[in-house]
Parts: C-alpha cells; sequence; structure tokens
C-alpha cells in the first residue's frame, strides 16, 4: 500500500482540478485516480484524469467523480487485490479503514508483482514444496534442502504407511504373486487422477470461481469425472491384460479373473483419488489452512495408501476367496 | 494488442499535446501514455501524461519524451509481455513491426489477463490436465472428461510398464515377498522428489530465471539437492526397518540387509527423480514443447518405472545374491 497518492475536494472546478494535480504529480504513486474526501478524509469518489480531461470546464469535481468504486481494507489478502483490480481493470484500488477513512492506493504494478509472487507459491506448494520466495538459481542449496526435505519427509512417514498396509496383505501377494506385478499400475492411477482434480480445484478457489459452499457441485462433478475417467482407464487395463495373455499366456487359468480385479480396482482407485484430490483443497480451506497444501504429492500419497487397500480387498474377493 | 493508441508530433508543443490528448480521450484505449510517431508512423520515444503535465509549458513534445523505451513484436509470447511490463512498471508497452512502425499497444488490465490465464494454464498441466481455458464450474463435464482422460490414458499406458518392469523380477518377489511390500514407499519417493523439482523449473522457466543454456547449474543444484534429500529419507527409511523390526521381529534374520536395500533404493531413486523432474522440462523446452508438459504425474511415472529397476537390481545384488 502506498499512502502518497492524488487528493481533491469535491468543490474544486474542473481546470482547479487538474492544475493542482499538475502541481502533485512529482508528490504522489499516481495522478490518474485522485481521490475526493471529505473534511475527515473519508473517501466520497474517485475521479480519473481521463475523466477530468475529458470534462466541460464548468462542470465541478463532484459532477463527474465517480461515487460507486471498488476499495480494500488494510488487511485484505495480496492475490484477492489483485484479482478484484483485473477484473475491474482498474490502475490503482484505494485501502480504507472500516469507517471509510483514506490509508493509501495500491497500484497495479505493486498488485501485479503481488499476483506473480502468489502463482509462484502456489505452484511450488502444489509440486510439494515450501514457497522458496527468492528466484531458483539464487537460492542457497542449503534452503532449498530445507524447503524440499520437510514436506518430502512428511510424505515419505505418510507413504510408510502402504508397507504397512502390504503387511497385511503379505499372505495374499505369496499365494499370488502377480498381484504384486499391478501395485504400481494401480496406485498411481489414483494418484495421478487425484493429482488432476486438486490442481483444478486449487487454482479455480484461488481465482475464486470455487468457493468452500460450493463443496457438492464439486463433489458430483467430481464423482461424475472420476466415474468417467476409470471406466476408461478400465477398459485399458483389461484390454492390456487380455491382449497380453492372449500373446504370452502370462497370466495361468486365471487370467479372466486377474483381469476383472484390476479392472475393478482402477475404477474404485480412480474414483477415490478424483473424490480425495477434489475435495482436500475445500477441507483444509475450511479449516483455515493453505488449500494449495493439497499438493499433488501429498495427494498422492493419501490415495496410495487407500488404494492398496481397495486393490487387496477387491482381489481377496473377487480372485482370492475363489482361488483358496 | 489495441490499435487505437494516443498519438503525437515531436515538434507540438507541451499545452498544444495535452489539449491534443484531451480531444483524443474517448476515442483510445488509454491517455496515460502518448506515442510520438515520424511521418512515416515510426516511434520516436513515449511520453507519459504525467511528464506532460509536469513539464514546462514553453517545452516541446520531443524534449521531454523518452527516446529509451521497452516494446515488443507482435508475435511476442503474452506471458513474457507480462513480465516485461511488470518488472519495467509500465502501464502499457508499444508494438512495433520489424522496421519499427507502431501497429498498437498492450495496456496492463490486458496483461494482467493473460498472466493470470497462463498462470492457470501452467498450474492445470502441471497437475497433469490439459488447460481448461474456462472457469471449473462452467466446464461440463464431457470437456473436463476429454480434457483429463487424454493424459491419464497415457499415463496409464506408461504406467503398464511397471507391470512389465515387475514381470522381469517376478521370481525375486516370489523368494522374498518382503521386497513388494516396500514397492509403493520407494518408488512414490522419486516420483515426490521428481514432482518437487520439476515445479521448481518449471515456475522459474515460466518467469524467466533459468534458461535452458543454464542447463548445467541446474543439473549440479539438483544433484547435490538430491544427494541431501535421497540421505535424509534413507536415514528415516532405515529408522523405520530398525524400530519395527526391534519391536515385532517383522523382517526376520534378514532384516539389516532389508534395511541396507531399502536405504540403497531410496539414495538412488531420489537422486534419479531429481535430475529427471529438473532436467525435463528443460529438454521439452529444448525441443519446442511447453515445459509444463513435464508434469507432476508424468515425471511420477517416469520414475516409477525406472525406480522399479533400480530398487529390484539392487535388491538382487544385495539380498537374493545372498539369499540364494
Amino acid at each position: 500500500m502506498n499512502p502518497r497518492f492524488a487528493r481533491l475536494r469535491p468543490e474544486m472546478d474542473i481546470d482547479e482540478a487538474i492544475a493542482y494535480l499538475r502541481r502533485q504529480a512529482g508528490q504522489v504513486e499516481t495522478i490518474y485516480y485522485a481521490y475526493v474526501l471529505d473534511t475527515d478524509q473519508r473517501l466520497l469518489g474517485i475521479v480519473s484524469l481521463r475523466d477530468l480531461l475529458s470534462a466541460r470546464r464548468n462542470q465541478h469535481v463532484h459532477q463527474v467523480m465517480r461515487r460507486r468504486f471498488q476499495n480494500v481494507l488494510e488487511n485484505e489478502r495480496q492475490e484477492a487485490v489483485a484479482k478484484l483490480m483485473t477484473d475491474h481493470r482498474l490502475l490503482a484500488i484505494p485501502v480504507l479503514d472500516p469507517s471509510g477513512v483514506m490509508c493509501g492506493i495500491v497500484t497495479i504494478d505493486d498488485a501485479m508483482l503481488a499476483a506473480r509472487e502468489g502463482a509462484s507459491r502456489e505452484v511450488q506448494k502444489i509440486g510439494g514444496t515450501e514457497a522458496l520466495d527468492t528466484p531458483y538459481l539464487d537460492t542457497t542449496v542449503r534452503t532449498m534442502l530445507r524447503k524440499r526435505a520437510g514436506w518430502l519427509s512428511v510424505l515419505f512417514l505418510g507413504e510408510m504407511l502402504t508397507a504397512t498396509a502390504m503387511g497385511c496383505f503379505e499372505k495374499e501377494i505369496a499365494r499370488a504373486v502377480v498381484l504384486a506385478l499391478f501395485i504400481p499400475l494401480i496406485i498411481s492411477s489414483g494418484g495421478n487422477s487425484g493429482s488432476q482434480a486438486t490442481t483444478l480445484i486449487i487454482r479455480a478457489m484461488a481465482l475464486g470461481e470455487v468457493r468452500p459452499r460450493q463443496w457438492w457441485r464439486v463433489l458430483l462433478r467430481e464423482l461424475l469425472s472420476g466415474i468417467g475417467l476409470g471406466a476408461i482407464l478400465c477398459s485399458l487395463g483389461i484390454a492390456r491384460i487380455l491382449i497380453w495373455h492372449g500373446a504370452s499366456g502370462a497370466y495361468g487359468e486365471q487370467f479372466a479373473r486377474i483381469a476383472l480385479v484390476i479392472g475393478a480396482s482402477v475404477i474404485g482407485v480412480v474414483m477415490f483419488g478424483t473424490i480425495i484430490g477434489a475435495m482436500l483443497p475445500l477441507i483444509l480451506r475450511a479449516f483455515k489452512f493453505d488449500p494449495a497444501s493439497a499438493s499433488a504429492p501429498a495427494v498422492a500419497t493419501i490415495v496410495d495408501v487407500s488404494g492398496l487397500v481397495i486393490y487387496f480387498s477387491i482381489a481377496k474377493m473377487l480372485l482370492l476367496g475363489v482361488a483358496g
């Protein structure tokens, strides 16, 4: 925020106002918007230099000023300010205190810089790093390690639950080693669809396109998307197994059941991944955390653990229940 | 680009110029910058309305205009234009043809909108979706499916290589089922560290902080980061196995060798993931593709396949070579 803004009085005439702005030109942040204040420093209206220059000379400032204007409060989030300015094509926006007294202005160049830095922080968080806040090549390797190791360790500890989960299915794997072959394929399908959903929602929330109270609309859309995407990947997975088996007999007599297990698991895991990925940023926001902390790797980790449980439960039901 | 910009002649005096701008105010995109052209429409200099208003009345336009100015060519990328304007705090930038003839201007509000849309496309691509180009809730489920299914299917087909790779190690898994338990942990460590590296580099390239010819600096930094991050996760992994084994004897007599295999694999996979994640966007740019196509899921998929090969090769060497 900049406190050096151009002030006008409502009763000034146009020529007087222009002459006054000319004199202020060296001292203020911008002369392209002037702020019309009452004697208590409350903002009455805004007049652009362009409005003044195209007004008739016999008019007064209060006749040409805009009484309906966008403004922000002092503690407003930077990205929200930038969004408001872009949406209303403003070169500057006034900052008011709660009683309407003018504190300063935010100019578009500052807002644009803030928007750029905000986008960087968002992208870096989605990638699973703490925001760097300095250019990549200017960040020391030491700082880089610190910003990356934290999340990576948390994710690693979370991912250890996969070993625990799989420990519960060790007997099943020993009985049908073929199940192990598809573990990465199954869990990554969930991670990838979750990663898509979470980035779409994080971005939509950053732009204010999706608000937390719209969670049920998001849920419905992602449920439909999850079913659709799951069905597509399911067909690809089944086709792969049938073709492979046809060519080399790789999966033995049980090949049809294996195809069924893989197909059903892919649908389940993709649907689960899509829904978790979409809901996690909304849940984080509801608890006042940054939605972008629902990074692609974090969603993938949650989905990996639950994906394994889905996969082995289906396998136990469809394959091993019969085989045993 | 907007062709409606304010023009001035170099020989005009200041009052004449201001009066002329006042008359043009309704017809041009902005009157806050005026463009001084010669008779062949070539751009000689730029004068801001602020410069005009703070100039002495007896001066002429050619005395106050800025002869050194930023400009862009017609086919310049939108994000590059936005970056140039932010860095130089410009409200408008002239678009010239190669001979210096003025074609139009880009104003900051258009640039800011372009920057926002560019950031959205970048974030969505990093998440593994084609750019939506419409707000999330306004995109039909059908379009959403189309934009997401493409990449998801490609990644799924790529990830099928994991089943193929693991097929080569089926005997090893049958001999030591315990190896299967750590598959998700190992490959996700690579995916997560790759995802961090790729988003950091994509963002740094979008901001022009990293250029393709600096690839060796990136490689060196990521090699160091990879070793550091790998060492941290390696210690966590080994600690987990030793503690678990101490508590429940879960890993039998071979527990020390298993810990060694996991530790060595984590270092190898994290280093590999970090380097692939960082280099892929640079390689894509070198071949004129969008670096943001090196999405977190794409990097994870590449690292999954190679991570399995690293893991089982180390296991074969350190564990099974002795056990067999």
